[in-house]
């Protein structure tokens, strides 16, 4: 099984050093496009199930990506956000279907359109994580059931998975699609542009 | 963004007075498919998000309409209820397709077959509303919201909302116009007009 | 209204005794998976309200079938587990279609693929459940409510469930094909019928 842990806080600032000027900033839209359009794609097709451990803040890309996990497991001092936005961008990682899915629209939009942050217990009980660990045993805790699940029949486990997502596997790489072209029109745009140079000079203003 | 706001109880019976013959209900029953059909596209087709704020009690169409806006802010005393088969209707604007997606079947049938009645917290844990808000401060926090989300940018927001909703676009058109078919035939039925007449009568009674 | 009851603990266990050798395994995976198919479609396919009133643990197929009814109360003391994966089986009655629908991929696959147990209580918040009632006067709850709904118009009651379910029968009667299937494969293999032995011996050793 492919093992995601987010232990660090990641997000769109840690590229700021990348954005310089105007002319890099077009080139990384459509490198992003690009290695996003994959990314996202690998997740929709991997066979195998996914494991995700959340142990810290998920933000952005980071969150949005779960819904294609397939068990989520949440440190009780995770939290959850897609601020996109705030930073003029649109959904990613399908996000925009997966989200509405999960919880409903109205709870959907508050995380796509408002940027509310979602604590564990929040993300849990809205159905974008299975359960909350504490804290102190969450590593012990994700791997005992990490070993538990892999000592089921893998053929057993691969046909689940299969019978889960196959049904949606086709909307959600058309979904992958168009946020990929929606992100190439925001960031093509000058006023698109303009609001990630913002946001990316006030993060660095206040590193 | 268009903005909602019921502050006062909306239900069928703010209709009663037209009511007063066979005749007229069947010109009604006619008149309101065609209305029905028209007002709830205009919802599934509207590009700028839709905000709803929901001061009060929302009945009938004031809660089925819901999940076809975007974000729903609601009052801590609101509640919400679809009493459809209590007076001998079937679900509108798209609720019956709409309602099984937010909260799944089991919930769903409860609000549409039982009519039973959510309050504020109840209807934000199963997803119709977005958050809860406190009476005292209730006008002030949405605009202060919606504030928050006009000065985002416009095209993001354009774009943001397109993604969320245009997968759903044809499905929810179809199921409007299943729902005011359905609608024609229950109104059309003698059964039908007799149990509306009768609801209708028990509350001009009451009142 | 069709009316299922558990009452007592069902589960694959209870044909242990069918399970001999392995050619009457055989036999019992070719017959399963044609009684499977049919019973399934029959809840899929069936056009009055379905009310599911569950007393005691639902297990296996009494908890993956209840997303095929359309209301569903529980006792309080009831339980909900789909342990599938531990004695070598995949999903079946649609659950690999329903549980993700209802409650979100991250919490179906804590059920379907590791087997988690949910109280009525969880059941009910993740929307598996329509309400939780109070063991001392469960039946007397459950019957006063069905003669609520017997009372309601049954042409709007047959109206409002054609609304809610045609649209995803064709996907229903699909998913169920499709798991019949996968059970096929799994009992067919030396693998699968080896864990439905290995479990059924061990629960026969437990007896």
């Amino acid at each position: 099984s492919l093992f995601l842990q987010a232990s660090e806080k990641t997000s769109a600032s840690d590229f700021t050093p990348l954005v310089t000027s105007k002319i890099n900033m077009q080139f990384i839209s459509q490198l992003f496009t690009v290695v996003f359009r994959t990314f996202v794609n690998t997740f929709i097709q991997f066979k195998k199930p996914i494991i995700a451990a959340v142990n810290g803040p998920a933000i952005g890309l980071g969150a949005s990506i779960l819904p294609l996990c397939d068990v989520i497991w949440a440190n009780e001092k995770a939290w959850f956000q897609t601020p996109y936005t705030i930073f003029g961008q649109t959904p990613d990682a399908c996000s925009s279907v997966t989200f509405p899915l999960i919880m409903g629209v109205a709870s959907a939009n508050e995380m796509l359109l408002s940027g509310r942050k979602l604590t564990a217990q929040e993300a849990c009980a809205k159905g974008l994580v299975s359960q909350v660990l504490w804290p102190g045993t969450f590593t012990q805790e994700v791997m005992a059931r990490i070993k538990e699940l892999v000592s089921c029949n893998s053929v057993v486990l691969r046909e689940s998975k299969a019978l889960v997502r196959n049904i949606n596997r086709a909307a959600l790489e058309q979904a992958n699609e168009r946020e990929c072209e929606a992100l190439k029109r925001v960031w093509g745009s000058p006023q698109g542009m303009d609001s990630i140079l913002k946001y990316l000079q006030k993060k660095i203003d206040e590193f």
